[in-house]
């Protein structure tokens, strides 16, 4: 089969690119002087018997990140950094991650404890492997990279060529064609990206000596690395060859599972071998790769290019390798492992070859530019060996001064970084920030996690086959439908909870400003609200605390608010302060204060000065995507300054509390009080109550209390509005009082099965 | 205390008019010569354990309709009218309701069961009733009139007099003022309202003599109605004098129970006088009130609206009635009762004087202009007393023949109107018509129904304790939150409906028209459409069968998507006719084809003639409520005709099929046929378990299917779309086919401890 002419006749070169990738990436938590933690796996993580992402190796120590499967490198990317960013965030204080494949003090092995399962045959196996390769051994790390072409392309394929009469013939040939290619071109992948140089000395024993130079291009894919007995061959000659040497080795003890074949390549389609041949193989790991040190999550995007670039090549190319060729890269690959890695390696000719085919490869298939560049890049490297991955490593590490404190000092830069905006992901930043919320939370508890939909902010998470949609961070099939639909609605909103008994101010609807006119004998001489139907910004509202006091000015309230919507309210006003209650279920999680926008006086700074000072705090930013906004210094703060005699030049007495804002939103620089453990338990009651009558799983009630600290009683509270997909973000990053993560809690309602809080 | 000045010093003229107000009219069923129906009360009505609109009074064939509680006399009207389109529509063919309070033919008197309750002491007591007064008397129908003041008024009032301490004891004195001056000029009401001049004279006995003359003003409020036995006489001096006469009477077995007490007037406000003492007087029911004939309902607004003003008068006025008062009353009456209703009354003078009094007392509460109108026609009336109701229908039994030939009249008049459009409502017709179904299925079948918004389509069910809200007809508590979002989002659903196995056509998103354009080689060979992300009116959608021919077409279509939207879709294009699947719960329960504008031909009629004989049909009309729109003659139209060699003109030949638009939606005058009962099972389980992976209980399911006789297989079918809240009207009336209620269906859900199917 010529795959090269099949694609190019039949147009399918955007198509041979698209495909499924994964990576898995090893690293052990160490402290800041770079040991290896011997502190049991985080509980904050949940779970190994199900997490999806942050799963431990072989070491109790190591972390093995997993992303799910992507349909882009950019997006498994995406994926691996979010998952990084949820571990640095939640690790203890004092734990890092190490960015480096080799260990670089093991004087702590004996402490160092095999993974914990709670499957007593997972910890076992680990048991055994160290008998069989020693401790040491097992603590190196590394990245596995998974790939599967689209199968539309193998099916087009499949259907121009004729050798093969059966699909899965065809696509085991296929990826059997990788696979040995890669056998024999992979010491080219060693000698660009490799990053193991150096390990501490107690990792070589008598009868396993340390190579002859101090630095190599990469112990980890050399004879010093993970792999098997030299005995233990298999054969790749077909799948059915395969699969029958493998087995025979483990029938035979020489391997305790199938799993104990350590091959660069591996066939992924089943948990047996033996599967692949009624399955076919469904997609190819490959593990050779070292941890790129200088790369915050162990690899780059350009790098996982440049990988998938070579996968297809081996691909493309129109021979495969033959045993010979097999037997003749492995060699290679020995070889170049354990070159000095500022040399030039003495393959030099055969790997630009290689690389010169791939980029004619890139320009038949009319490649995204970036794979391009990419390629020339690495070419580049075979003329400057300095510049390769374990080149550059080794030089820090000598400008460090160990390899032991250069891993502590990236691992630290790493988690700070990290640590800048606590509140987002970023390769989610321009989601809502709740919905980032819930993805940080699922991706710590273990929590298949989804986006169906990043601009509608939709995600599908899912635990073993329990399914469940989330829109918005809490909009969830444990709402009912028309819970919603009745708080959208305030009319609605007001009977309903009329009907369930909660003190709720009266109110009458209104169409025309003749009907409402008419009725001023009805209001004369009652505390009202004049508002419209529907606004959320406080425009168009007039108080009549004592009641109208004539008719002018009545007829002008109801002016103003018909200027904001053509359906005004009028309704009894009832006196307190406004508190926010967040209810899941039967329970008040976090109750806030909202105070508008202002600055306390210290008597030596202008009040443009106090708001500079204000808006750096570490919240406060001008998008959407922060928890709290920065004071502006526009039209209507200058007005409300003007109302109490200042300007931004003012310079307010010490303890003098300067209004900014006369509305108490948070987008417009308010400030977010937490009062749970403060209010009185008869609202957070009465809260729920509230919920409940509005048929919600999840609501915002908003009560106008008199005194938070006194009981509820016959006239001092009522619910002024209840809201359904209530903001999350301001009860979880509060400018004042306790943080309440209350999107843990929309996951445990989700998920009763987990134990999640 | 000085009602009158207390309202005026403040300012509470408004509130006075404010109450609530509910009506209950009773009838008997009729066969269309005027018989009296012997058949059982229909079983379509559900059960009269608990139906609150729509009971039987004495006897089974009387139909006893009941307005809910209204905050105003047009709010009680509206539910009145309603109630009775309900009862038409629902009546077996050869069944209508009498318009005349008076038995009309009593010949098959022995024959006409009492009322047929569940329970047996219901049947008892009316059995009991037959012994005391005789079966014809309990033949006579009327209206009550039920009427409490806004509490806020009396509250007013009693913090202004000085009188009484207590609230309860001005509140009771307050109704009795009204109970008793009521007695004391119920005459005027008689002589101006009343319609029960003649009944068959098998209604008198030998003991109970016809009067003098044939017809008189009220045989039903005159000592010939149903009245107690002139012992029992009943204290209204005090609500304990009341109580405590009322209560002797029943002890000493001369009543059977307190509500055999008929007195014109009755207090309100629990199950037995006795708790009128702890809870007061809640409202006052009148009772005195004939049927007018010439009312659709029994009851003009204008009538309803007098007798508002009339209860007020007897509040407003001064003096109360003493017990002199109240006989000398009784005694007017009586005699007004049975005067020659073409001749004045005796009480002329004092009617007049009393009207006057009450368009004075409209006058000083500035009430609405309709009220002071309707006081002067009814002034008028003592001038022309052949103008009254009863000598205006003594006047129409003497055109016709016979009392019972213009009873049969009217009825048949009156059910025919009812039937005209039955797809809707007429107090409701603003609302949507699936709202309007619910609402008619809703009060047949005896569910409390309160309109919580009528703008907004808001519903709220009830029966017993069980509440249910309804937006829009079906959406409610049954649908999980979540399941409308995704239906939202097309791009959610199609990744829901993968996951859930379904065939749907593979798609992906665009923002750019650069990315759309770049992925040409994906699709250059596939059958595809390419449509704006939402759009709903086939508008910028390109379908290629055979895939785009070339990079240019592919361009076009994509650009001519973009205009529509700022997100297109590329999707994979599934062959077949659209159905359109309405599930609910796991059931399908109706399939509809909808088949684009179109006329056939018939050799003889221009295209625009046969477009107006369409356009006869029934159920087509211009505006949003009616079941199918009229076809238009626009540009559209024209278009389509002249692709088609055609214009408005032109005579197409016998069966042509001549199309006037390309799209199939109903709203453009596409027709609607019912396919439910001849598609194959396999769909209606496909589209149940779709519904059902939406984690919907309500969804409009549509699917492209090759051929409906055939089960579905791999490739014959394919699902497009899933809306939630899915049109109910064109189900229920479609232009072909059989009808399916399915708000019956809805109604089923909501209340499964009913069986409403």
């Amino acid at each position: 089969m010529n795959i090269q002419q099949i694609i190019k006749e039949n147009h399918l070169e955007q198509w041979f690119f698209q495909g499924t990738f994964g990576i898995e990436k090893e690293g052990h938590r160490i402290d800041a002087h770079g040991n290896i933690m011997t502190s049991p796996h985080p509980h904050i993580f949940g779970n190994r018997s199900y997490h999806p992402y942050i799963q431990t190796d072989f070491a109790e120590s190591q972390l093995e990140l997993i992303t799910p499967t992507a349909k882009s490198i950019q997006e498994c990317l995406r994926w691996l950094g979010t998952i990084h960013e949820v571990v640095w965030r939640s690790l203890p204080e004092n734990e890092y991650i190490t960015p480096l494949s080799m260990p670089t003090d093991l004087s702590n092995l004996e402490s160092i404890k095999v993974a914990q399962f709670d499957d007593p045959k997972d910890v076992a196996y680990r048991d055994y492997l160290v008998n069989v390769y020693g401790k040491a051994k097992q603590m190196v790390s590394g990245i596995h990279y998974n790939f599967q072409i689209d199968p539309f392309v193998t099916e087009q394929i499949f259907q121009k060529q004729e050798k093969y009469s059966h699909y899965l013939d065809f696509n085991n040939a296929f990826y059997l064609k990788i696979a040995k290619n890669f056998f024999r071109y992979q010491w080219v992948l060693v000698y660009l990206l490799s990053a193991s140089p150096t390990v501490d000395p107690a990792y070589f024993s008598s009868f396993n000596k340390a190579p002859a130079i101090p630095f190599v291009r990469s112990l980890r894919s050399s004879q010093y690395g993970y792999v098997n007995h030299p005995d233990i061959q298999v054969s790749f000659n077909s799948i059915e060859d395969y699969v029958r040497t493998l087995e025979e080795h483990v029938q035979a003890g020489r391997l305790i599972a199938e799993k104990e074949f350590y091959s660069n390549v591996r066939f992924r389609g089943g948990s047996q071998a033996r599967e692949l041949l009624s399955r076919g193989i469904q997609y190819l790991e490959f593990r050779l790769f070292d941890l790129n040190p200088f790369a915050p999550y162990g690899i780059t995007q350009a790098d996982a290019q440049f990988i998938h670039a070579f996968i297809l090549l081996m691909a493309w190319m129109d021979e495969t390798a033959d045993n010979e060729g097999v037997k003749k890269g492995q060699d290679y690959l020995n070889q170049v492992a354990l070159e000095n890695p500022f040399e030039p390696t003495v393959h030099q000719d055969e790997g630009i070859q290689l690389i010169k085919q791939m980029m004619a490869m890139l320009q038949t298939l009319h490649a995204d530019p970036s794979y391009l560049d990419i390629a020339q890049q690495k070419l580049d490297l075979f003329h400057h060996p300095e510049q390769t991955l374990s080149a550059q490593l080794v030089t820090a590490i000598k400008s460090t001064g160990s390899a032991k404190q250069l891993a502590s000092e990236i691992a630290i830069k790493n988690k700070a970084q990290a640590l800048e905006t606590p509140y987002c992901l970023s390769a989610f930043q321009h989601m809502e920030l709740s919905t980032q919320a819930l993805i940080f939370d699922a991706i710590q508890k273990g929590i298949a996690t989804e986006i169906l939909d990043e601009q509608d902010q939709f995600l599908c998470l899912k635990h073993r086959s329990h399914i469940e949609y989330v829109k918005n961070g809490n909009m969830t099939s444990r709402d009912q439908y028309i819970a919603p639909l009745i708080m959208e609605n305030k009319v609605v909103t007001k009977k309903v909870l009329e009907k369930a008994g909660f003190r709720v101010p009266k109110s009458t609807q209104y169409l025309t400003l003749e009907q409402a006119i008419a009725d001023f004998a009805l209001y004369e001489h009652k505390a009202i609200v004049i508002k419209p139907k529907s606004t959320n910004f406080g425009l168009g509202i007039t108080i009549f605390r004592q009641g109208p006091q004539n008719f002018e000015d009545f007829v002008q309230a109801v002016k103003i608010a018909f200027k904001e919507d053509k359906e005004i309210m009028i309704e009894a006003f009832i006196p307190g302060t406004e508190y926010r209650f967040f209810v899941l279920g039967n329970e008040t999680l976090a109750i806030l204060l909202r105070v508008p926008a202002h600055v306390i006086g210290d008597g030596e700074h202008t009040v443009s000065e106090l708001i500079d000072e204000k808006n750096r705090h570490p919240l406060r930013g001008d998008g959407s995507r922060t928890p709290l906004k920065k004071i502006q210094k526009g039209d209507i703060e200058i007005l409300q300054l003007k109302e109490q005699g200042l300007t931004l030049d003012s310079i307010p007495k010490k303890g003098e509390h300067v209004l900014l804002r006369a509305n108490s939103n948070i987008s417009t620089g308010g400030d977010s009080i937490d009062m749970t453990d403060q209010m009185d338990e008869s609202y957070k009651k009465l809260a729920v109550g509230i919920t409940q009558a509005m048929g919600a799983a999840v609501c915002g009630v908003d009560m106008m209390i008199t005194d938070y600290t006194q009981p509820a009683s016959e006239n001092n509270w009522g619910v002024i509005e209840t809201n359904f997909n209530p903001m999350m973000m301001m009860h979880i990053f509060p400018y004042q009082g306790k943080s309440r993560r209350i999107s843990l809690n929309v996951l445990q309602m989700l998920f009763p099965e987990l134990k999640i809080i």
